[in-house]
């Protein structure tokens, strides 16, 4: 597996794996990889020729007083992993390398970045959209990976994307779960183990609405009863939005149908986790 | 000269022409072609193997209240003129293709896009910098050529380029001029005969500037004033702005030095031109 942590060199590398006709499939993540990355980098690896990864804790993406500084790092760990999935490059620029000094450029994919995750979070997904972007351009793949868990990322993403022509496939693949139906995430380490138990909820209230849905609730506020109503289960779970949603714009609905999205925010003590199910 | 109006058949034409080692220059227009386009043009030619000029009046750069509807359309007069230069292809995209329902995606170049012609064009940088990257993306140019007429817009556009790793060559030609020193564009023919005539004071005044800079005055007050002691002759041309800042930053200097710039804005009757000068 080869490492690169310059720019250029990642950048003329891809250009000449693109001109030998290699087809460029790429996973960018924050590290601190889970299985979640891994089935990312497994169904990648499958799809591509050469299979790049990069690892970036992106600073852009945090708000002032989010947990940038302590997000989980571990890159020896990583690098095991990434050789495990047989990745052929892996990527590991530096923030001062991907913000120099006089750094101005930012992508605002409108309407999708305000809501949602949005409201709690402004400048996210201004901060997310800008940093796909860059990695997209300097590592230029045919197809690149995303878990489904960021669902309101991939929507951006796919928007941004074709918004600004730039030839690549993305692709979103299912959430991976704990056993107890825990969304996977970096994040969970965050937890204690009683806030670790609380936090299957999260997913075990998305299944009640689900389940309602299946029953032929179709109603978007008696779901979001219905997760509501799950939730009070576990005190310590603070809902911060159920949204129940169009796939593709992210506008709420008020009759949910086939493709609706339910997603859902919450803080456990100082940890914020996300989920979310396509109906 | 191919004629493209389709936006993926462009870009799997400049990926065709890039994969045969063909190296790509790009000169993107609003159309209504002059002198200056064809000198652009004429550059591109010599320093390209496959030449494309683009004509395309984006809205997105407009405001409300400007001259989107009325801003001069010449198409076959832009037509002969391309074939003229020898333009290998000409790409005319369409409003609707390039921004078509559901388009949310903008690039904004911070800090530069607020000051000088910023100020009375809000969000005119944004549309620019997002019309550009949208064309970059599609073409997929190795050099693309732009006026220096536009100064604050190439040092966007440059930052931009290399923010975003676009890896595609920026090159900046000199300002054409009409005989009585009129930088040329395609707003000139908005002017009646007697504020043409006035016109010429503009870059009058930029080089009385440059006089006075060469005379060993350095005080940007001091130029300034040149400017302005110059267009008092022509009370119908009033000034938007004066501007004596640093090539890069576009923040305002104190004392002017070796490649300041001096750019001007000004109105007259409903017309509104600008100029420049690097020291």
């Amino acid at each position: 597996m080869k490492i690169i942590e310059d720019i250029d060199e990642m950048h003329h590398y891809a250009m000449q794996l693109r001109h030998e006709g290699k087809a460029i499939g790429f996973v960018p993540t924050m590290g601190a990889l889970h299985e979640g990355h891994l089935s990312l980098m497994r169904q990648a690896r499958e799809a591509s020729e050469h299979l790049v990864v990069s690892i970036f804790v992106n600073p852009a993406q945090f708000g002032p007083k989010e947990d940038y500084k302590e997000y989980p790092r571990d890159p020896r760990g990583d690098t095991g992993m990434t050789r495990t999935a047989d990745v052929d490059t892996l990527f590991t620029p530096s923030p001062s390398a991907i913000y120099p000094e006089g750094y101005r450029t930012y992508v605002d994919v409108e309407g999708l970045s305000g809501v949602m995750c949005g409201r709690t979070r402004p400048g996210h997904f201004r901060g997310v959209a800008t940093i796909v972007l860059k990695l997209l351009n300097i590592v230029r793949p045919h197809k690149a990976f995303f878990g489904q868990k960021d669902y309101q990322q991939t929507v951006i993403i796919r928007r941004m994307t074709k918004d600004l022509h730039l030839g690549v496939d993305v692709m979103v693949l299912p959430t991976v779960r704990e056993a107890d139906g825990l969304a996977m995430s970096s994040r969970n380490q965050y937890l204690n183990p009683e806030d670790r138990r609380s936090a299957a909820i999260l997913y075990r209230s998305l299944q009640e609405a689900r389940s309602q849905f299946d029953k032929g609730e179709h109603s978007a506020e008696r779901l979001r009863e219905a997760i509501l109503g799950t939730l009070k289960y576990e005190p310590s779970v603070q809902l911060e939005y159920a949204a129940i949603v169009h796939p593709e714009t992210l506008e709420e609905v008020r009759e949910a149908g086939q493709g609706t999205v339910i997603a859902i925010a919450a803080q456990i003590g100082r940890t914020r986790l996300i989920d979310n199910i396509l109906l």
